[in-house]
């Protein structure tokens, strides 16, 4: 079956952000089994949506559109939809109550423009948004099926995984498993360079990298007539992939991220831990912080940006910051020891560097980092050296921060 | 003029890579007074790129396409775009001589394949790519102009600064200026509804909303002969958009994001500044740490997860814990003081609430937050109910935090 795609808005045509979307969706797809042959990007303007839907329509099984369900005038993608395909637009009783609740729920009053948003095309069916208040809207029309989603991506993504990608699942065909092996520690491309044999002959399954901050996943993706039968086509290949990267691998579970696997060991260990972060102040706790139940692992953190929250909070010793200053290997490693009896955990992770654009010297560029991790009485402190804007060199940071504490935990 | 891209690739069709090329070449065409009305990413496919073209060349005075112009048999754009205008390729002397000294320089002998991309279209211009060996080319006709550049944007990005954009400029038409009013504490439809009448109309300049979390941004845009001229059609109705919603605009400047805004007040005032942070973990640290040049303002910080850490490092009551709970107004507002004290700043901002999935009851729902604001010995403490996932949550929170601390900054 084939998909398409459009994404819809006016900061798109704009360059003011780029299609995460598009990338996000097409991934999903590829991962369903579904042959995806074009992209679109069109503006919230009534003609040009109607003939970019029609044109999609008269090539495409299924077409998915994101964003312009906005309660806003701008908003435009329900009503070209239903006119593409000659269908009114009629109020959904459900959309009405839930858009009712959410407003309630935040005692303020709704606007006339927010009941736009229970209005769906006839015969569709309203797909529920537990973070914003547009719905999704599925539509099936002359054997084609229109799917609607708004275009936030904290609202998009989690309408798609948890109600898009179960529908589109049903469709029949070919049934499509996929694995995904997460890898961290390694970097893109001496990962293909490690399976290029595989990558090579690969067919069914095949086989895809993707990078991310700080981590490679490759997809093993296998076609077969059953679930049972696609994800035996995988196992050798996924257990393939093991064997090559070994401790690389943190997880083969699409659902656990770095975060959750590291706070996993931690449980299982039962220990507990802190951090004492410096320019990343405060991604590495908000990371740890995504894991629902951390509480059991993560009691308390430090953001030590200054000297002396180094100094009074985490008791990092004056004479060491004098001689070797913030950004060093001692500083890190007495934060990393001094977080740890702060909070009175048996690990600690602790960040110092420099994330830029300012800060830098010839000694001590932007992008020089030190991690230290103390686990039970162990320090292992290690130098870095990121490249990239300050918020991609934080991003990069607090991967590798989740990425060291778990070799030390491994060791 | 209307201008129009289109992306080959499959990597992008599989979600491989984000189109950040189409991103860049968007804000270049928009920054340029070009419209553009639609983006396509197509695959390596010769059949679909001849389609794509042909309607593109259908609608737009001007199509830009990325991507496809390797050695490699998989890259057709160059094929398809001569067949889409009906011309033969021929061999560019200019571009074959660019290609051996590339090589030659490097050492290296250029295999069979490296000579396609010495092939343009007859009546074509090759456009030297001083970062690869696939030469743009520029090709007019019929009062079209197609421009084809490498995908890599290493070398579209300097190839179209250097080389394409001074060729568009030379086709004359507008300029286009834009400015965008960023505001905070007030909904997407709210906001619209406070201006229907402009939306309404609005031509020149145009006022576009956008709504990310916890802000509304209006873009306005105005299209004219000389720059001075577009900022002169701006400047009244960016007025006008001040002078409605009045202190929820908290800036007019692209670069300025709600966190650096903050930070400059407090910088302003000679303010220091802290947080305690529970169900967001880190994540209003981090986004006051995105500003660079925050170290003047923010010297600590405090992730207080559990009680103990609550009770320890800030000072919260075990009675206040145990009364009330840590979700309360109360706990909130000891958090804030006891914060401000603890790290000896002069503003602090506490958060305490549960983000769920787990955690909530009744009484105390998921989504259910106190955000408590402590400046110079006053405190303001805020009741709020978010929903969405744990992560919208968080984000939703954070933003809420600025939004009440930038408030009780002005108050």
């Amino acid at each position: 079956m084939t998909v398409e795609l459009i994404c819809v808005g006016t900061e798109l045509l704009l360059g003011n952000i780029v299609n995460t979307n598009a990338a996000f969706l097409a991934e999903q797809c590829a991962a369903l089994g579904l042959s995806c042959y074009y992209q679109t990007v069109v503006g919230d303007n009534r003609e040009r949506l109607i003939q970019t839907v029609q044109t999609a329509l008269s090539r495409s099984d299924i077409v998915l559109l994101s964003g312009g369900l906005g309660p806003t005038k701008d908003d435009l993608t329900k009503e070209a939809v239903a006119e593409a395909l000659g269908l009114k637009l009629v109020e959904d009783e459900a959309s009405r109550a839930l858009i009712a609740e959410y407003f309630k729920v935040r005692g303020m009053e709704p606007t006339e423009n927010n009941w736009k948003q229970a209005l769906i095309p006839e015969g569709g069916r309203a797909i529920r948004n537990h973070n914003g208040t547009a719905p999704g809207i599925l539509v099936v029309k002359g054997g084609k099926r229109i799917i609607l989603m708004p275009g936030p991506p904290n609202e998009l993504r989690p309408m798609f995984t948890e109600e898009v990608a179960p529908y589109l699942r049903t469709l029949g065909g070919d049934v499509i498993a996929s694995v995904t092996v997460k890898l961290t520690g390694i970097g893109e491309s001496s990962a293909e360079t490690k399976v290029a044999d595989l990558m090579e002959k690969q067919e069914n399954p095949t086989l895809a990298p993707y990078a991310k901050t700080g981590e490679v996943h490759f997809r093993v993706t296998a076609r077969a007539k059953t679930e049972e039968e696609a994800a035996a086509l995988n196992a050798p290949l996924v257990e393939e992939l093991k064997r090559r990267f070994g401790t690389a691998v943190y997880t083969t579970d699409e659902a656990v991220t770095l975060e959750k696997a590291v706070v996993d060991m931690l449980l299982k260990k039962g220990l507990t831990m802190t951090v004492a972060e410096s320019c990343t102040g405060g991604m590495l706790a908000a990371r740890l912080v995504n894991v629902s139940g951390v509480s059991e692992v993560f009691k308390a953190g430090f953001v030590t940006y200054a000297n002396e929250a180094k100094r009074d909070l985490i008791h990092v010793k004056e004479e060491t910051l004098a001689q070797f200053g913030a950004v060093s290997r001692e500083t890190a490693r007495e934060m990393a020891q001094g977080a740890a009896e702060a909070a009175a955990a048996d690990v600690a992770v602790a960040i110092t560097g420099i994330a830029g654009p300012d800060g830098g010297t010839a000694e001590k560029p932007v992008g020089l980092v030190y991690i230290s991790c103390y686990v039970c009485g162990k320090i292992d402190t290690q130098e870095y050296h990121f490249i990239g804007s300050r918020m991609k060199i934080r991003e990069s940071v607090t991967a590798a921060a989740l990425t060291q504490l778990r070799r030390c935990l491994i060791a």
